[in-house]
């Protein structure tokens, strides 16, 4: 990537780039890389990883975390044009909180070396209030999971109601809309929606017209009540 | 409160302040009250709320999350010399979920008045950045909570919660209800009093109308969390 083409990529990208001065700007073009990563490598393993800020060009990362028992559960994922910020939470005293980064495919990323990303936050204010802004808003979206998940249960009842509904009709597509899955689990016809999405996203059903397709049973299973 | 004495307060709280003019000093004060809860009191109750940011003067705030049944997990406490943020989600966009605050003691807040930060934060960038890194801040820690609970067992979690207030109170005999655990540790209050009567009958613990006596510390460390 050249010079002209890694500027107008950044530019794109980083909302604050026009409140750089032209110094700065050079001097974040001249840390910049552009790496690849494989699919299936882990690029960021909490704790004391620094990674840096990743500006996703092509493919899909993963962000997850993991308890020591090695269950995972995923935060987000990012795609082509979304940036990854808790990759470089060593930058950015207020984030403490630690998680897993995978590439999901074989990914392209724009990496702002951490170093050189800590030193722009320390001068330059629009830089530092990008940073907070993009992690309180990863943190908001991760908090709605977690609850749903911790506090209402909403992924094991939504796998339970369609782990029965398999059962009793003997069949991986299930006709069925979200409002009926929404009484019938005792939630509300946004959450079951968002939770599907989930779900989909995760590879264990596919949605489609009318109709919710059980792709990966195992997956369904482990997210089953433990009785 | 008079007008210097809100200023000095105003001052010790917001580190923004020294890169406000005079004339965004002066409209701050001008919509900054002081605002008594009486205990108890609740006082940002989520969704459509939009209070305003809270400077604590004296007492203590707690933010929690309430499901629909009722139950609640505590996220954090706040006391004099703190700020909460999570009030004034209405303000910062990036913020997008919902919480419930309430007084646990009789507590005076110098409340900035939501629209008026809100003019603020979108004047001036330091005030902005303010607020974005406090709601990282707190996201992290309540992060760091909810992964707590989402991956650690309730014996590990009860154990953990014995141990701190014992540290915290100097003394062996806690004053506690099984409410109260419960919803500190955000399990439910029959769950905790088996755990309870397991810790009793393990030698752990010992139990007595309203008070839980610290039998056996080697046990009780033995089940904490390994960091």
């Amino acid at each position: 990537m050249n010079e002209q083409a890694l500027k107008t990529a950044l530019a794109a990208q980083l909302s604050f780039w026009p409140r750089l001065t032209e110094q700065e700007q050079q001097f974040l073009c001249a840390h910049t890389a552009l790496v690849h990563y494989a699919r299936g490598q882990i690029l960021h393993d909490g704790g004391a990883a620094c990674t840096g800020v990743l500006l996703v060009q092509k493919g899909q990362l993963r962000t997850y975390i993991l308890s020591d028992e090695g269950r995972e559960i995923t935060l987000y994922r990012l795609g082509a044009g979304e940036i990854c910020i808790l990759s470089a939470s060593c930058v950015l005293d207020a984030i403490t909180f630690d998680v897993v980064i995978a590439a999901e495919a074989d990914t392209e990323v724009l990496l702002l070396n951490q170093a050189a990303f800590k030193k722009l936050t320390e001068e330059n204010i629009y830089a530092r209030c990008f940073g907070y802004e993009l992690s309180t808003t990863r943190f908001s979206e991760v908090m709605w999971t977690l609850q749903q998940i911790l506090f209402w249960g909403v992924d094991q009842r939504l796998a339970l109601f369609l782990w029965q509904e398999k059962q009793k009709l003997q069949q991986d597509t299930l006709q069925l809309t979200q409002e009926q899955i929404a009484r019938d689990i005792g939630s509300a016809r946004e959450v079951v929606s968002r939770m599907l999405k989930y779900f989909a996203r995760e590879g264990i059903v596919k949605l489609s017209r009318g109709g919710i397709q059980i792709l990966d049973n195992k997956k369904l299973q482990a997210l089953l009540p433990k009785s």
